[in-house]
């Protein structure tokens, strides 16, 4: 916001829909414009993707290689290739069928193709299993807390509450999440699902164990809710050996329903990534499809349906890889584990057990986000101060804290730095550190 | 909806958001499925645009004439143009510029590509102009009725009322519309936006001529609410000569949300749409921006972006053709007029002047869609019943009304059938309307 006066104003942002004059979106918006203006400092503020193994030269014969996979295994004649890729199609998608197959090899998950709805990104997948779930104000989400600020963004858009659940260092405190159920239902409210990432999770990079996930479906089925397990980074798991399976691979009952995302294991540009939701639907006047049905007639009132041609090159690239992501990312799956081992290295180096500095970290098991807590408020003004003094990037922990939290912690991010970088930013970090320290001593 | 019984049901429909259970929604449904069920059926009801010109072959050459664009007029390096293609990237878009040139040349507009948000599809720039607009559920949308199913469903979706305004033969009944207004604030609502198709209308045909024009822009700010401007088949004119100016091209006082569609003229497949919005947004705090970001801030918590690979292939597509889709659809206007003209000449033939067949239609000047009145009802079971036994599919009337209407109109579409079937089409719609008539005589 900037230039004019405010009286040849159109539109007041006040009579806009409120999640527009929402802080959590300032604050995003402040996050983005910091890294901006220092385009120098350390980058571990981002939470994209690296870009170093991205291919352009690959995208035509992706495009190739998925019109391929329709004629020889889909039967399609010329004609239809073309009306696949070009012309308006199948709302629920067009790369179900090798998504389903990627589930079954990377994630040990069984679904049926119809089940999966692809969408413009897991952002939309989130938007529409809310708008699904929470018919009417009176329904709720509940939501692991610190949690990814598109879940809370896409509920403000619909005037949905979100209830924080608060997590553990091994997984969520269960008897928090029963209480806050039971509160929800205390005023006449209707718990409708509870959001999570239960592998190196964003922002917080925790992982559920074993029997948080179980303990979790049964309370799920016991309190009758839904769980809505986000995991883009599932398959960045920072060392060799068996994962801790997803929470809809231990899903007996159709309490889960996944959102994928291929933004970090294919390409963002594509857009692409997608629901399962396996549950039966019934009405009450007869009949009974899959709640996957029912989030793809809202999709045809949000987008219509994702660009096959997105898809398709996505689509070619699992096709090159045997539908496996964790194939597929090889090289990407190493640079990860290098800089998550780098960057705890460089933590432990820099700040000494048994030292009086302050800092402490927990120690993710994979994924891009190790979190850091300071003595000293991390906020934005000490963001602001942190990139234009020491040139290094972080996330105040505070945005993933709707009610508040995380005001001594900040969050980094391994996915687009060099080792050098790693190394310079701890530097600078440490400089950080030391100099709040030397003013809260000379202010004693 | 189909198989189980309900007793195994995780979710009844009835519990979920009541979009879900509109009749509309079901009634769309319908009619894809019907198609489905009849292929070889005369398409009348098809509304996606023709597919002889589909061109798979030239995908990696707008991919490359999009990246050769960055390079030399925006100046990127290799590894900038890689990371606009493939990474995460602006939020409202990387085609903006391109788009803004193409509304200068084909349309007369001139807009700071800063007021353009690219979207996945027009459904949701249509979604984003609601939701920022719509604040509470005192906020209603005013659009013509009939009216594109689209707008509907995104209102649907958000809980927002759609009252309709009546069209005429040349526009809107403006008198309707005040009284509509002036109905909306005596409930203690606030009419918001008025949407409208003013060129060559989905479902009607109908054009708005520029008296009307200018008289709804006067009116929108004598009643102080906004136009929203739907364009996807402004270039598809019937006839050489010039064209009626946009309502944006007229608009000086910035009373349009201009809401533009590259389906009909690039390719569905990419499903990129945008949204002009150049209305000042100022906040009461301070601080002037555009509504343009403000709809970024909410498409950011709806899908993060559109899809820079489809975003390139369009703009590719763009840059070939100078910036002007009337240049890039050349062959598709003769194909739309040639069909337009066959279908308007095979309607007089069949249907003569001064003779007792009921039978009449409108005659618009471009786009893809003939209004039929019928005498009989034209409404889903006489659709069941014309693609089984006369093998020719059409659009009821009455689902573009949301309050009820056009029970003895169907619409028919020109958009993908061949001069063959308009023929053949048009012989089997004769005998629909025999069969019935002759029904009707021997009822009385």
């Amino acid at each position: 916001m900037n230039a004019p006066s405010t009286t040849e104003a159109d539109l007041f942002v006040e009579e806009l829909h409120p999640s527009l004059s929402d802080p959590g979106l300032e604050t995003m918006n402040f996050l983005n414009e910091v890294a901006h203006r220092f385009p120098k400092a350390v980058p571990f503020a981002a939470g994209r993707p690296c870009e170093e193994f991205f291919d352009l030269d690959a995208l035509p014969r992706y495009l190739t290689t998925f019109q391929r996979y329709l004629a020889t295994e889909k039967g399609a004649d010329e004609r239809q290739v073309r009306r696949t890729l070009l012309q308006y199609g199948r709302t629920k998608g067009i790369i179900h069928e090798l998504l389903a197959r990627t589930l079954r090899l990377d994630e040990g998950i069984e679904v049926d193709p119809e089940s999966i709805v692809v969408t413009a990104g897991c952002q939309e997948a989130m938007f529409l299993a809310l708008r699904a779930l929470c018919a009417s104000e009176q329904d709720v989400v509940l939501a692991v807390s610190p949690s990814y600020v598109g879940l809370t963004g896409a509920a403000r858009l619909l005037d949905r509450e979100v209830w924080p659940v608060r997590e553990t260092a091994h997984g969520v405190d269960l008897d928090h999440l029963v209480a806050q159920v039971a509160a929800i239902r205390a005023v006449g409210k209707r718990p409708r699902a509870f959001y999570l990432v239960p592998d190196f999770a964003n922002p917080s990079g925790m992982s559920l164990d074993l029997d948080s996930r179980k303990a979790l479906l049964d309370l799920a089925g016991q309190h009758d809710f839904l769980l809505l397990e986000d995991n883009p980074y599932g398959v960045f798991q920072a060392e060799d050996g068996p994962r801790v399976p997803t929470l809809k691979a231990l899903d007996t009952d159709r309490r889960v329903v996944y959102l994928g995302s291929l933004a970090k294991t294919c390409f963002p540009g594509a857009r692409v990534g997608y629901a399962v939701a396996d549950q039966l639907v019934s009405s009450r006047h007869g009949g009974t499809g899959l709640l996957a049905d029912e989030l793809s007639k809202i999709k045809s009132m949000l987008t219509v349906n994702t660009s096959p041609l997105a898809q398709a090159m996505a689509g070619g690239k699992l096709l090159e890889h045997g539908c496996s992501l964790v194939r597929a990312n090889q090289a990407e799956i190493a640079v990860y584990r290098r800089n998550m081992r780098l960057l705890l290295d460089g933590l432990r180096r820099r700040f000494p057990a048994g030292q009086p500095h302050g800092v402490s970290w927990n120690t993710p098991s994979g994924g891009f986000f190790v979190v850091v807590t300071v003595p000293f408020v991390a906020d934005d003004a000490m963001l602001e101060h942190s990139a234009r003094r020491h040139e290094v990037l972080w996330t105040p922990m505070s945005h993933f804290y709707d009610g508040g939290g995380g005001a001594n912690q900040l969050r980094l991010s391994i996915s687009v730095v060099t080792p050098e970088q790693v190394e310079t930013g701890l530097d600078r970090l440490l400089a950080l550190v030391e100099e709040q320290a030397h003013r809260a001593g000379a202010g004693n």
